[in-house]
């Protein structure tokens, strides 16, 4: 089967020829079980839900036509897609999804069945973590499509932050970097939510975040003060073909970083994490050294860019 | 002081001039207040919060340039009716708002004054109802822009919501209805929050709702099966010199509509109300009549659409 197109050919195959309400009653259909019925979903002013367990978290992101994906992109994976980010930005503290909340704007000429297939994608990862689509809205928008999608979530325990680490701190990652883009791994990732709240266990593990802007550019939000990043090419995990600077400055790897304390027992960290997680990667790449102490063979960050978002 | 339009008209006052690290540094300044350090507040993966109390309020709704706002609205206004908007479906449910998160998807050739501007007016409604904005994002968007904006909040009692209502109900609205646009009430508006949590705690109202899509269109969503709204052109409040079609069918009026049980107190409800609310209109607008038995001289709604958005 061929994937349909963002643009429909003709207007009866467009959102333009059903109007507002028989396109709500769609994407109802197309969520399917991943929607629950008002007022514990779509349907009313706002979703009602039961209060977080522990610390709450809150977070936001959209997927961009022309920026997120474009037409080598599946529907259904832009609906995973988006989903998953937004997974990923809860992996990052550790914590469990709860609901989540979806904003469509979009150009009335978008295809039906595209529509179709994004909601289908999106209600897939809903169901698969349990996560229920608890609310949203449609809007027009000239041009394009902008779906936007804010995700409640809890930690019952620790939220691990970005912030903690101390000089001396080793640097983990998962999976492998690079190439996100030329794999299609940008779409297709897995969050790494069972890893994410098990680190927020283990007491060593100061600090985390998810590598999405590429590593050189996101390690820089987790440096303390008086430390500089002290990583080298050759134990970064590459994707693939990956090259040292893609591995560093690609963006969209969807990886945990997470910082451990210096004094713990390195060892019994990574072989209790090879006993949880088999077949996850994990790779120590550096440590953060006391600023002006990086030794002259670590990479030399400020020669790497991350992706950046408005050029 | 001329209100600064969209798009910038050199490259030098745009967003493309000072890249995605210094547009974020200037996001914070412009919110100032209204945006805590992480975790509670922008800056890592996800906001961190306190649990809701009671029951949790969810929900999602954006601004679309050339939907929402055109260039007859100053920034700072937009920015204000992205948060109103969002307060407004938390009053809907009888809800305390608790803490808000941004995504930002622009054009490049976007102007900072406009923006700085925008995000001023958003922050001054976060710190005038105390509700932080605790994340955000921002992303590329070629040709327009598109904020969108989620929002959490708690019930510490009950939640109204749109079911509920029985035949033989009084219907009520507040403030009056029509000709948002022509006036600005689409962006002045004044959220009902306090009405709408005293009204919570009042057992004889039913169901609520905010009417944002046109009192005609919005009805339908609140009548249970069996009923038929009957209310009545002389008795509907218009926005100054609205016609009875501009009070039914406008949209954006942001008002609350909800239900009384026929067999209360309709006195004592009114005269509570103008002692709690001695500003706020309080209009009671028709009833819910039985399916089949919709008195001759109520308005026959079928001649009245709302607002489509996808037109």
């Amino acid at each position: 089967m061929r994937a349909p197109p963002l643009f429909a050919s003709s207007l009866r195959a467009s959102v333009a020829s059903v109007g507002e309400e028989a396109l709500l009653r769609s994407i109802r259909r197309w969520l399917g079980r991943a929607s629950p019925r008002p007022p514990a979903g779509i349907g009313d002013d706002c979703a009602v839900l039961i209060p977080a367990r522990g610390r709450e978290l809150l977070t936001i992101d959209p997927v961009v036509h022309g920026v997120h994906f474009d037409g080598r992109v599946p529907a259904r994976a832009v609906g995973a897609k988006l989903f998953r980010r937004n997974l990923s930005d809860i992996a990052a503290m550790g914590g469990r999804p709860r609901a989540a909340v979806v904003a469509l704007a979009l150009d009335c000429r978008v295809s039906l069945a595209w529509l179709a297939e994004f909601y289908r994608g999106l209600a897939r990862e809903s169901r698969r973590h349990g996560v229920p689509v608890v609310g949203g809205d449609v809007a027009r928008l000239d041009g394009s499509l902008v779906a936007t999608l804010a995700m409640t979530g809890e930690c019952p325990g620790r939220a691990l932050t970005r912030a903690g680490s101390r000089p001396g701190d080793w640097l983990y990652v998962t999976g492998s970097l690079g190439r996100s883009l030329a794999t299609g791994h940008h779409h297709a990732f897995e969050p790494r939510l069972a890893e994410g709240a098990w680190l927020a266990r283990r007491g060593e593990v100061r600090a985390m975040m998810d590598v999405s802007d590429g590593l050189a550019k996101d390690l820089g939000a987790m440096t303390p003060r008086g430390a500089s990043p002290a990583i080298y090419g050759a134990m970064l995990p590459r994707r693939g073909e990956a090259s040292v600077r893609e591995a560093l400055c690609d963006g969209e790897d969807y990886e945990l970083l997470f910082s451990v304390a210096a004094g713990a027992g390195r060892a019994s960290l990574e072989k209790a994490w090879r006993r949880a997680f088999p077949r996850t990667r994990l790779t120590c790449i550096g440590r953060f050294a006391r600023a002006g102490a990086v030794p002259p063979d670590a990479l030399n960050l400020g020669d790497f860019r991350g992706y950046e978002h408005l050029r």
